[in-house]
């Protein structure tokens, strides 16, 4: 076969996280940053809150872009990549793009990545609850699995 | 004085935008990729519509970077930046991100530029136009003034 | 709905695509660098012929990168990125990954662009010549219709 | 003298270690980016199987840049590059291009670097099993000696 069909995110799909993330920063008070990317790693959606950090803009879209790549949160890689671990270095990886903090977690639908939402300015635990929140918002309003 | 105030876009304010962009691009039949930015240049609010190009969303990022740091619509270079002209070549500044084809537009409040909108993925007049509708909503919604 | 299922090409696709152009470079004794990328524009398969220049490496990538982003062969820019062109300076974007010389063809099976090929090493017309030739293996191998 | 012969890997060795390698991926269930690299570092074939991690395409590349430039496999940093090692911080030389993580082997033939192949998607053990498998099929295949 020369093609294969994948399942990817859309652009209603990426609002709903984004808007559930965002629901979830105003709860805990931190306005943040809050990126979505397809299965592509490529941007969908994006908002910054008002007096969410700017410099955590590029770190937001990077956390979902590593999240949807590496298919995992960004969370897991602690001991992995610290000195020591057999990862250390990876995030010196596609051109510093390689995010290693919480925040980053995989959009999956039907046991498939299809995309990934990224938080960034709170602290890395609020970073990935208030992404987590986003992600959840998906499975919950269209179900676990994939309209194809 | 050691500081002083400066009117910038808010969310509220790009999602208006980014809205009306949008609108319009689905009226013209162009999914297009919508950026807009705030008066230091950060990205406020994106989105992709499903079937925009992906090597569009770069651009249309860089060209609303560059109608809110150069203060004018990315349509306006032309002659200027063409061999002969006095600012050849400011498209390699910025790391690349200067962006001289339409479709860059500023958002003025009280005649000062508080952010920018930029669209890409259809022709250069075809991503003005999608700009400026969303440019102009955010007058017609909340005045000319800025509300500081 | 929060997915949408896209057809991407396969390896096998991309592979067939690189032994044609290798074999039509092979016939016009001009060794190529040979790129396929998916849909996503990530890279899938890659060869460069013994001889094939080292600056072509990026270039061929790069065109299948911009041939399946913009879902267009790479040799259509011509005046429109020309000085007075509408789209003058777009080569810069993309971080200079846009390539606006021919050479970069996409492939398309049910009227949807599921990726590309990129060559480069000989003229413009030669690469192109060569990247087309890799593209119809993938049509004629499998038909016009993607399998999804 | 004003010139001297180096050996390099050429296409045809590169796809015999590329063929190795994939075979081995297929073995152990994890589907490999697998590139392959000549003495000058630069990319002479790669494949991506389908299912293999897309952030793991730039690892794998640069995996083998490394083990080809550093004449070592990359498995052999550890303790060097961590703090408190005289490598440290070697990760962020060469643009961030330089990976101490396993799975990049170099090819020798006849005591010299000729080439190196890097894998990324499985863990470093997995990822250098496979890059490793791809360097025994040169030898195997070829002769420990190169053919000049």
């Amino acid at each position: 076969m020369s093609t294969r069909s994948v399942p990817t995110l859309t652009l209603q799909g990426a609002r709903t996280a984004l808007a559930a993330a965002e629901r979830r920063a105003q709860e805990i008070g931190v306005p943040m940053n809050i990126a979505v990317v397809d299965n592509g790693l490529h941007l969908l959606a994006f908002a910054r809150m008002d007096g969410a950090k700017i410099t955590s803009i590029d770190i937001a879209i990077n956390k979902a872009f590593t999240a949807a790549g590496h298919r995992a949160p960004t969370s897991v890689y602690k001991e992995a990549v610290w000195p020591g671990g057999p990862a250390f270095g990876i995030n010196n990886s596609n051109g510093g793009r390689f995010m290693t903090i919480a925040g980053g977690v995989p959009v999956v639908q039907d046991g498939v990545v299809v995309g990934a939402v990224g938080c960034s300015t709170g602290t890395p635990p609020q970073d990935a609850d208030v992404a987590g929140k986003g992600v959840e918002a998906v499975v919950k309003t269209f179900g676990p699995k994939a309209k194809l």
